[in-house]
């Protein structure tokens, strides 16, 4: 049914159904001026608030409802990751079209609800407000950190190890898949468009890294990561160098950037959301952490280049040779 | 300059210096993937989340930047003042359309800021995103509460005053004004504009209130006290009465009402946007309260109905006649 048939009382109903209530009997959720939470004693709070845009950020109808409600949390989750935040509430306000159609908006939120369910995050709250114009999608995310585990981007020294939770590209190439109609193989594209539409923010391995103090500074890749190692080497006041046989590039961005002519590394570099997180971790510990992550997750923590004194990005070829690079990530505007 | 010019890093700069710094200097504001923030021991967090979309909640260019900026933290605010609870953080997500000015953006956070500054909240954070559509304003406002201190919808019971800390319609007469151009005074004009573009939330009235202990549901106005009351009554499981005699009518309502030829209290009870509290008091304590409050703000807290056992909703007039009333308030869509 049409929302605006429907109307807006019985849509938030028919929400707070699929979302269900907040984890604590105390706590006030969907229904009054604002949400009522709990935060544990000690920690501080933590806030994330990133939004979506229809044919910007996502494409309809090419984007199932269900998949931009999950990506819309997932983005959130991982900026809160970035921070080593253990994620509680979501809020979501969404910009609708009175001629959407209900059922929309309840897969968007099973969709989200999905991934909420995996890291115990409840949907407390948010507004729904009609629009003319394009689907404009709101999540602001709230966790807690103990002030002294928070990862953040300043921190980093030169010398520092970067590493990443992940290989990079895959996004990109799911993007690339649904731009073009390549002969893509069949296991390539579902790899492929899953890391674009369901990306997995890496909630637990945050924790544990945050946990484990060994972190000097950290970001989560959306933008590129030539773009968002300068948002560390900014903080921190270093320079970076990535080396170019050390970047994981994901088996699918090879394959897809082969069928598009375009170079795998550039890909990985360049082409953003793949919500991995980057760290700058000392040194003389990396081998030690990367060694137990490895055991604790069953997946590396692949080093990929290095913090610097001098203030530039550069990549060190596979022949050893060094190049200045210049950004070409993306730009919101 | 264009925003597209100007690029999101620098633009996020200017807005960092508009804004200024967290209040905390441990805290984390603008800059990094999430903000950092404290919450005061004891205290329950309180969340809001209203989004504002062009052509549909306001109109540019009869809206300037700084009105927006003000009234987008305003109404959110609001929401947290019916909690009873004491806002400390916004964030703010823009949907932006590439050519907009930079200068529109900075109007936009400086008049948001004056607001802030007047009830000490920080703009903590946020998001900026292109958008090929009407500008969308997501804003967050957390704040903070004791849990038996806060004010919520329900706990009303059949006999409570309800009563509202100002007069209404003056909102809705402004925007009668902005779409009609009717032969008005220029204080009445200048009223209802400023109540339209400029409403103030009643934060510190609020937590007074909440002090207090007497009030048992509250609700904020804005979509209208005959939508709004429908919230209370549905969570208190009351109806309600409203006397006409005793609505407190803007001045500004009732000289437009009569020149668009309305009756001033239809405008009043189905206008919106006054941003005042309706709350549901005792009745053997609504005397002294009204008392206190009107010592301490100078201004009244006005009785205009009581709550009820029958789950009706019905207006009382000036004849003593009862006359159940519907609802036509402000619908989303």
């Amino acid at each position: 049914m049409r929302i605006s048939l429907l109307g807006e009382r019985e849509l938030i109903k028919k929400i707070a159904a699929v979302v269900g209530g907040v984890n604590d009997r105390e706590a006030v959720g969907i229904g009054d001026d604002a949400a009522l939470t709990r935060i544990s004693a000690g920690y501080w709070l933590v806030t994330a608030k990133d939004m979506l845009v229809e044919g910007v950020h996502f494409l309809l109808p090419q984007t199932a409802p269900a998949d931009l409600g999950y990506k819309s949390l997932a983005v959130n989750l991982s900026d809160l990751a970035a921070m080593g935040a253990r994620p509680k509430n979501a809020f979501v306000a969404l910009a609708l079209h009175p001629e959407t159609d209900s059922e929309f908006v309840l897969d968007f939120f099973r969709g989200m609800k999905e991934l909420a369910m995996q890291f115990d995050v409840a949907i407390s709250g948010g507004d729904l407000v009609q629009s003319p114009g394009p689907l404009a999608v709101s999540v602001t995310v709230q966790g807690e950190v103990l002030r002294e585990k928070a990862l953040l981007r300043s921190g980093g020294l030169p010398g520092d190890v970067l590493c990443t939770t992940g290989p990079w590209g895959a996004s990109a190439a799911g993007l690339l898949l649904l731009r073009e109609n390549y002969n893509c193989p069949e296991d390539v594209r579902e790899a492929a468009l899953q890391a674009h539409f369901r990306p997995r923010p890496r909630v637990e391995e945050a924790l544990w890294l945050a946990k484990s103090g060994a972190v000097r500074a950290a970001i989560d890749l959306s933008d590129g990561p030539l773009k968002d190692i300068l948002e560390i080497m900014d903080a921190s006041g270093c320079g970076a160098q990535f080396f170019a046989r050390q970047i994981p590039v994901h088996p699918a961005a090879v394959d897809v950037a082969r069928l598009a002519g375009l170079e795998p590394l550039e890909l990985a570099l360049n082409g953003g959301e793949d919500y991995e997180l980057l760290c700058a971790v000392p040194e003389r510990i990396f081998d030690g952490l990367a060694c137990e992550y490895a055991a604790r997750f069953g997946t590396p923590l692949y080093p990929c280049g290095t913090l610097t004194e001098k203030k530039d990005l550069e990549m060190i070829t596979g022949g050893g040779k060094r190049e200045k690079i210049s950004f070409t990530g993306y730009r919101h505007f």
